[in-house]
C-alpha cells in the first residue's frame, strides 16, 4: 500500500476525483483503502467493481460506515458535496443489463447529479420506449445501456435531441460474445453522434455525463 | 465446361432449381452457360452475382434475350411458371442494401412468387417504417435486409407475426467490418424467431422464402 | 421485482407469448416469477436457460407445480392451448447436441406445437440419415442441430424440400471455438435457403417454425 | 432516386439535418441529389465520403455552386444559420489523421459551429501538447483524433476537464489494423468519460459535439 | 539471384524437390530462374502461384520450354523421372475449387504420382459423391478440396478407408471468409483422422501424398 | 442411453471402431457405457477425453477391469487385434505437451500399432532434436506434438521424409491463445507436405496414422 | 519426471540458465523438481508463474529453503553469482500491473542483475511519470510495463534514449481483452525501436535486458 | 505543410532522428519534404515506405541528389555521421523477406551503424542456418525477419547469446493471414528474450539496435 501513488490532483485538474478499481486487488489492500478514504477520510473516493463475495469478505472494521451497492458493486464512505443542476436518463434495454445502468447510476449519485432510471425499454417491444420518451428528453444527457444487438441505441438516438452516451453490456450468450457485438452495434450506430463506451463501464458513461454537466452548470 | 456435373434433380428433390454463382468463373465459361441456359434452354438457371462489367464484357450471343438487372446483379433467360399464390415482402434500412435486397427480389421473380420492396425503412426515422407496418404485415413472409448495426430487425421482430428472414448487408465501414456486425446483431436480436443468411445472401433469403410458400400453396 | 416491464402484449402482436432468459438473474428474482406465473398464473410463461443447479437451489414453494426438465433447462408451470395442426422434425448431429434440440423440443411442447426428435445423425456415418429421411421429410419444418462442423445442415439442405431452420451448438474444442465454427459452416452452407440462429438457440428456431405454423394453420 | 424517403424531420427531432453518405452510391444518384441540394435547395445537405475522384467525374452541372473539400471528402450548397456560441478543439497526433481531423471540422463548419484545429500532438513528442493545452482547454468540447495506438487520447483526457470526443484512424500498417487497435485503445483509455466513434468517424463526434453545443446554447 | 541460397538436398533429404513460390517475386527474378531452372536446367524444379497475367509479361525467352498451366498457376520445364506406382484421386466440392484442386493435381503429375480428379462432389447434391465413391475408393490416397462449410470432409471421411488429405479453399463471400470457415470445418471434422492444410494449398496436400507413396513405394 | 445410435459399421467402413467422447457427457451415461463396452464387450470400444476427477466420480462397476491413463484421459476394456506392422514416431516440444502426445500414444495402442515416445525436443535447445533424428526417422510415420510457436514442426518437416501430421497444443498463455498460434504456425509451416490436425488432438492425428498403416500393411 | 531433457548447455550457449514454467505442471512434479534444483542443488533455478495456492499444497520438504514471492509467482533455491553492472529500470502503469512487473523484477534478482521499480505511472496522471524521468532515464536498460491502452509505452518511448522493453499486462474488462489491446498498442506505438513481449511476460523482458547487459558488462 | 510540426529535439531526446512515412501522404507534400530535407538540408531526414511508383511520380527537382532504394522503399539526402562501432546482423528467412530486412539495413545505414545481411536462413533447411551461425554471432545484437510461421525465430534465440530483435513479415497466404501468424508466433516464441516489432517493421527493429549501440558505444 504505502507504493501506491495516488493523483489527487485529478480533481482540480479534470473535475473527475479519484477512483478505486477494485476487482484484483488482494483483500489487505481493499480492507486498508476502504478503511482509509471510506468513514470520512481525506478524499470522498468511489470504488468500483467490488463485488458482493469480496465486499462480505471485508473485515467489519473497512466495511463500517460504508454505503455498499451490490448490483452496481459500487461503494463510498462519503459522496461529493452537491452540484449545482442537471439531470440525466439512464435508459436500458432489460434487468439484466441492471450492473451497468445501476454503475452509471450510483456514479452519478457519488458526483451528486441527478438522475432517473427508465429499464426494460428494449425496442423488440417498442411501446416500452415510445411510451417514457418525453420524460427521457426532458433531461440534459441520456445514457442508453444495452447488450445483445443493442438495437435501442440507433432507435433512441433518431428519437432524440440530448447528448447520447451508450454502454454496452455482456449479456446475452453465443453470438452476443460478451458484449462485442452490442459494442461493434452502438458503434456502427446510424444515428448520429453517439459516443460509446467500454463493456459493462457504466462509471465511465457517468464520467462523461460530469463532464458536459460541469460544462453546463460551471 | 464439359466436366461440370450439373444437379439437374434439385429442383425435384428440394423445390429449387440450379443456379449459377458467377462470381469468379471465367468469361468463356460464363458465355457458354448464359449461351445454354439462357435462351429457351433445357432448364429455368438463375444466374446470380453477375457484375456489370462482366455482363458487358460477354459476347453480344451470350447476352442475346437475357433478362439481366445490375444492381442485384442476376440474370436468366426465361422464369419458372407462376405459383399459386403467396407474397413476401423485403423490408430495406436503406437504399445502400439495395443490392441485396434486390437480389431477394430477383431470385422471387425468378421463382414467380410475388413480392413488395419496402425500402428505406432505417429506424433512426423510426416513422419510415412503422406507417408502412400495416402493409408489410399483410404479406406472408417478411425478409429484411440491412447493415451497420441491422437495428431494423429486433424492431422488426416485435411487431411482425410473420416469419422473419435477415439479410445482413456489407453496408458501411469501420466497425461495420464488411457487414460482420450486422450479422452477429441478427444473430442475437432479442426478437424471437429470426432466421439469418450470409452476408449480402438475398438469394438464400427468398429460397428459404419459397420453402415457406411451397408448404403454404403445395 | 417491481420495476420489471412486462410485454404481455406480444402474444397479440407477433403470435408468440413472452419468455424469461434466466441465465444471471439472481435466486428471489426468479423464485418470484416462477411462483407468479409458473401455477397458473396470469399468462403462460417459457422459463429458458435455467440451469438445473439453480433450479435446486429455489425454495420448495417456488418449484411446486413446475413442468422442469434439466437437459434443455426450461420449465413452465402450464403450457399454451393445443394448436389446429402441423408437425416439426429436429435432427441432429449427435447426443451432445441434446441441450439446443431438446430446448427447441420444449420450446415446441410449450407453444403446443407437435415435434419428433431424430439424434445422432450425423454424417460420418452418412446411413443414419438417409435411412430416416422419408420420416423427417414427412414433417412440415425441419430444424437441425449440429456442432463441430456443422456438416449435417449441407447434407439434410440438398436432401429436404421444407423450410431448414439451422441451430449451430457449442459441442466440441479447439478449432469448434464454442460454436463458432459451426455458426459460421451453416451460413455458408452450400445448401439454399437455410436460417440460421445463434449458437445452442434452440428456443429461437422454435419460435421461428411456430410463425411459419401460424401461417399455415391460422 | 424517386424511392429515396428523405428523413427531412430529423433537424426538428434531434437537431441535426440530413446528411448523405456518399461512398458505394452510383454518379447518376450523386449528381441528382447534388443538383436538388446544392443549389440553394429545399434542405441544406451535407455529403460525406465524396472522394475527390467520383467528385472529379460528376457532370460540371452537378459541381457547380458546391462547396467542396477533398481531404475531407466532404461537400455542401450551403450551410446551415450561425448558432449563438460555443468553440470546439479538434486535436489530431498527425498529419496523417486529417481524412478524419478534417471530416469533424468540415461538419461543424456545415452546422455553424466554430472550431480550431490543433495537428500534430502525438505524444512521442510530448512537448507538442503540452505548450498547446491551455488553448485546447478554452475550447468547450474538445474532439482528439488518432490512430496506431491511440496514446493521446489517454493523456488529453487526463489533463482536460472538457467533454472528450474520441474517433480513431484508420492511419497505420499491420498490426494497427485500420484502426482497430486505435479503437481498442480509445475505449480502454485510463482517461474516465472519453465517448469513442466509429473508425474515421469525424462526422459522428462533430455531430456529438453539436449534442452538447445545442444544450449549453438552446 | 546470386545471393539465393537453394536447398538442393532437399529432395535427398525429404524426398521432395525444391519449389519455387513465385507470389511476390519481381519479374526480372522469376524469368531468370525461369530461364535457369526451366529448360533441362540443373534441377527439376515446381513453379507455384505464377499468376498467368505474369508468366504472360514475362520475356519469350524464359516461358520457352515451359509447360505452364494458367487454372492451377504451376509451371515446370522437365518433371521426375516416373515413380513405381500408388494413385491419389483428387475430390472437390465445385468446378469454384479447381485453383486448388489443379495444383495438388498438377504437383502430383511433376512428382510423377499418377492422380484422377473428380470435380462437382459437393454434399448438397450428395448422389454425385456417392455414384463415384467405388471409383474414390480404389485409389492409395485421397485428397479433399472444398471451400464454404467443405461439407464434403466430414461425408467423405466417414466413406472412405484411406489417408484423407484435406484443402480449404477461398471460394465464397461473406461468412466464407476467404476460406477461413473451410479451414475451420475440415479441423472440427467429426471423421476422424484428417490431416488439413493451409488455404488453398493443393501444392501441400499433393507433398503430404508423394511423402506417403514413398513410404508404400520406396 | 437407449436413444444412442451406435455407427458400428465404421470399422468395416473406414478401418477405425467407433470412439467415445467423454467431455460434457453425464455421469450415468458414461457409466452405462463403460459398463456395457469396458469388460469384453461387444465392440472394442475407445474412449477419449475422459477426465481423472470424471473417473474417479464414476461407480467402481463401471471402473471394473477399465485400462484408464489420467494424462491422456483415455480408457478401454479391451484393444483391437494386433496389426501385422508398422511404427510410428511421436515427437513432442516439451512435457508439457504430454496430455496430446499421450492420448496420440494411447490411441495408437488401443488400434494395436506400435510407437516410440521422443518428449522435450523443443527447437530452443536444438541438439535434443538433432540427436535422437536417426531414431525418429526409423519409424514409418512421425506425429509432431507442439504448442506456443510449434517451430518444431517447420525443423522435423525439413528433415524428415517420412509422412508428418501436426497437433497444436493449448500449451502456453497470453499470445499463445489456448493453441490457435501453434495451429496457424503450423499451417503456415514452410516444411512441404504437413498434415495439422485440431487443437489437442492426438486422437485424430493417430486415426491418420493407422490409415496409413492399413495402407501398408493391408 | 525421469524423462524430462534439460538443456543444461542453454547458460553457456545463449548467456541464460533453465527456468521451469510451472503452469499446469502436476505437484508431483513441482515437488520433485523444487527438492532437486531448490537447496543448493546442481544448477540454479528459476521457477516462474508458481501460484501461490499451488506453492501452498507443496509438501514441506519441497517449499524449505525455497525463496518464494507471491505475487511474481516467482522461486528459487539460490541465485546466480553477481554480475559486475548495469541497472534496469522498471515503469509500470498501475499496481494492477504488478504481477508481471514483479515477475521482471524478480527474474532479474536471480539473474543478479539490478533493478529499480517505479509503479504508478499511468500516463493519465502525468506528472507522476515526469516528476521521475530523471531518475528513469540514469538506467541502462528501461522496462514498461502496463495493460489497458499502454498509453505509457509511447509517452516514455518519446522520453528516454535507452533500450526499452514493453510488456503488455492482461489489467483490466471488456475491450481490454486479456491484454490483447495493451499488445497492440505497444507493437503499434508510434515511438521508434520498442521491442515487445508476451502478455504479463516479465520474465521475457527480463532475459532480453540480461542479454543487453552481458554485451555491456561481458 | 506550414502546419506540420516537426519534432527536431528527436535526435537530442532520444538519440533517433526524425523519421517521415510516406504511404498515404500526398504527391506534393512528398515532394516538398524531399526538396526540403533531401539536398544537404537543415537536418537529416529518412524517409520510409516511399513506394518506388510514388518516388518515380515524383517531379525531378525532389528526386535530384536522393538516395533511394526500392525494394526497402527507403531514401535520404544524406545520412548521419559515422558512429564509434557496433554490428548488427540481419538474419531473414526468405529472399521474400527483403523488403522488410532491407528496411532495417538500410535504416541501420542511414543511422551509420554497420550492419550484414543473412539470407536465406529458413529453418526447414537448417544447415543454412547453422553454417553461418558463427559468423552471425560475431555481431553484437541480431535481428531476425521471418513470415508464414517464423520458426527461425526459436531456433535462432536458442543458439545466439546477443540481443535479438524479431521483425514478422507479411509473407504468405491464407493462415499466415499478412504476417499475423509470424507476429504470434514470435511473441510466443520458447527462447527467451526476444523483443518483437509490428509487422514488416524493420524500420523499428534498427531503431531499437540503436538505442542498444548508443548505450555500447556512447
Amino acid at each position: 500500500m504505502k507504493d501506491v501513488v495516488f493523483d489527487y490532483a485529478r480533481a482540480a485538474r479534470i473535475g473527475l476525483p479519484e477512483a478505486v478499481f477494485c476487482e484484483g486487488k488482494p483483500l489487505e489492500t481493499l480492507a486498508e483503502l476502504l478503511t482509509r478514504f471510506g468513514q470520512g477520510g481525506e478524499h470522498p473516493v468511489l470504488f468500483t467493481r467490488l463485488a458482493p463475495e469480496v465486499f462480505a469478505a471485508l473485515p467489519e472494521t473497512a466495511r463500517a460506515g460504508i454505503d455498499y451497492h451490490p448490483l452496481s458493486r459500487t461503494a463510498w464512505g462519503e459522496i461529493l458535496p452537491r452540484q449545482p443542476g442537471g439531470k440525466v436518463a439512464i435508459v436500458s434495454a432489460g434487468t439484466a443489463d441492471g450492473h451497468a445502468a445501476w454503475e452509471a447510476a450510483r456514479t452519478l449519485e457519488f458526483l451528486s447529479i441527478e438522475q432517473t432510471m427508465f429499464e426494460d425499454c428494449g425496442v423488440a417491444g417498442l411501446w416500452r420506449l415510445l411510451e417514457r420518451l418525453p420524460k427521457i428528453n426532458a433531461h440534459d444527457v441520456v445514457i442508453v445501456v444495452a447488450g445483445l444487438d443493442a438495437a435501442l441505441t440507433s432507435v433512441l438516438g433518431g428519437l432524440t435531441p440530448q447528448p447520447l452516451l451508450a454502454v454496452p453490456t455482456s449479456v446475452g450468450y453465443g453470438v452476443a460474445n460478451q458484449g462485442e457485438t452490442a459494442r461493434h452495434s452502438m458503434l456502427a450506430s446510424c444515428a448520429p453522434g453517439v459516443g460509446v463506451f467500454n463493456i459493462d463501464n457504466g462509471y465511465g458513461a457517468a464520467c462523461a455525463a460530469a463532464r458536459i454537466m460541469r460544462l453546463l452548470y460551471p
